[in-house]
């Protein structure tokens, strides 16, 4: 049965954006499951499935609609226990865990300041409308304050990823010689960057843009195929 | 057959004091395995095993020869499947290189600022002369230079710690409910600066500071064997 999975976007239906929708979808594919993308804009999140949560992604798998996308994962996982695996055991799930709160702590707030403003221009009037008042109170600044300070945190973020630079020394991928889940999880973020602004996250010739580029390449390009900004 | 493990030690030889050693020892202690720690001096490194490293942990396991706590860590879990794992699968196995490289970029350069004083005062005259000139080159700095700055990065170093904390609100472990190798891998980090400095890293009521406690209290203790500068 396909598998529905409510997915992130703005004006443009064909441009899902969302890090965390993005991880699933990567998930999804990893497991080589069936699946149909719901175009969901921000102001829908509320009544999909029923109000099943706050925030998307949301997959609804026959009787079964789950939130989150680590939950998700888990749950494909546990349910698909014969297509390939998203962890590689149970060390792979745990330590996921750890390479999602580092992903959280370390990129996602500096794609946020970068690009906030981008963000905002892809959503319709009235998801704008909802879009710039609840990031300014989160940000007690505007949209374009925010922005304003890209530049000047642009090679601390750089420096910031330095345990990922200094792992991909090693393996090609988080999770080893093959991507896992983990991998997912910080694609998510990038990709997020690639496809809502084109300020340019990662240097030519920085180990961790060669990685994002392998992970683009991963599922038939799968993620390549909504545009760059 | 009892494996032997060249430990780091000063003027104490009780008081092995390596994050690397450490690694290792805990390693050996969740794997069930006999082993007897060489009491080893910086200068006494080069000629362990007739040369066999630059550097240690080094373990000798009959005619296996063996150093880098990480390389240590995964021949003891393939030379020995049957005692608990210390990856918990091939995807524990990688992320816990990720770990590994993000507690060398946050925790280490900290430590060392930290501790390199306190490191110094432990060693013998022949091995502080050594201590000092090496670290001084390195640092391009005095040790007590270097030292004066750990007032400034004490609250940078704790923010740093952003994801473990966070990631600690899921689960106890790193490894999950139960700890991994990729847990003493963090250890190792505390425990050198437990052991060569009383200066404190970390707050009461962090949770990294409970999980570390937590890790003090495994294999009987072990940790604890060695008293806090």
């Amino acid at each position: 049965m396909t598998i529905l999975m409510y997915d992130l976007v703005g004006k443009d239906a064909s441009r899902p954006f969302s890090p965390h929708c993005w991880k699933t979808t990567m998930a999804l594919a990893h497991k080589g499951l069936d699946y149909e993308r719901v175009p969901t804009r921000f102001l829908d999140v509320p009544a999909v499935e029923g109000g099943a949560s706050k925030t998307i992604p949301v997959i609804r798998d026959g009787e079964t609609i789950l939130s989150d996308s680590f939950a998700i994962a888990l749950y494909l996982e546990k349910t698909y226990p014969d297509r390939p695996s998203l962890f590689g055991g149970p060390g792979g799930e745990a330590m996921a865990r750890f390479v999602e709160r580092w992903s959280q702590a370390t990129i996602h707030p500096y794609v946020s300041i970068v690009a906030v403003v981008d963000i905002n221009a892809m959503q319709d009037d009235e998801n704008t409308k909802y879009f710039r008042a609840s990031r300014e109170a989160n940000f007690k600044k505007t949209l374009e304050e925010v922005t304003a300070g890209r530049e000047a945190g642009l090679a601390a973020f750089r420096t910031s990823l330095a345990p990922l630079r200094s792992m991909l020394s090693y393996q090609p991928f988080i999770g080893g010689e093959t991507p896992l889940f983990a991998d997912y999880i910080v694609f998510g973020a990038f990709q997020w960057g690639r496809i809502v602004s084109s300020y340019p996250l990662l240097e030519k010739g920085d180990p961790v843009l060669d990685w994002f580029e392998r992970c683009l390449d991963l599922h038939e390009g799968l993620g390549r195929e909504v545009a760059a900004a």
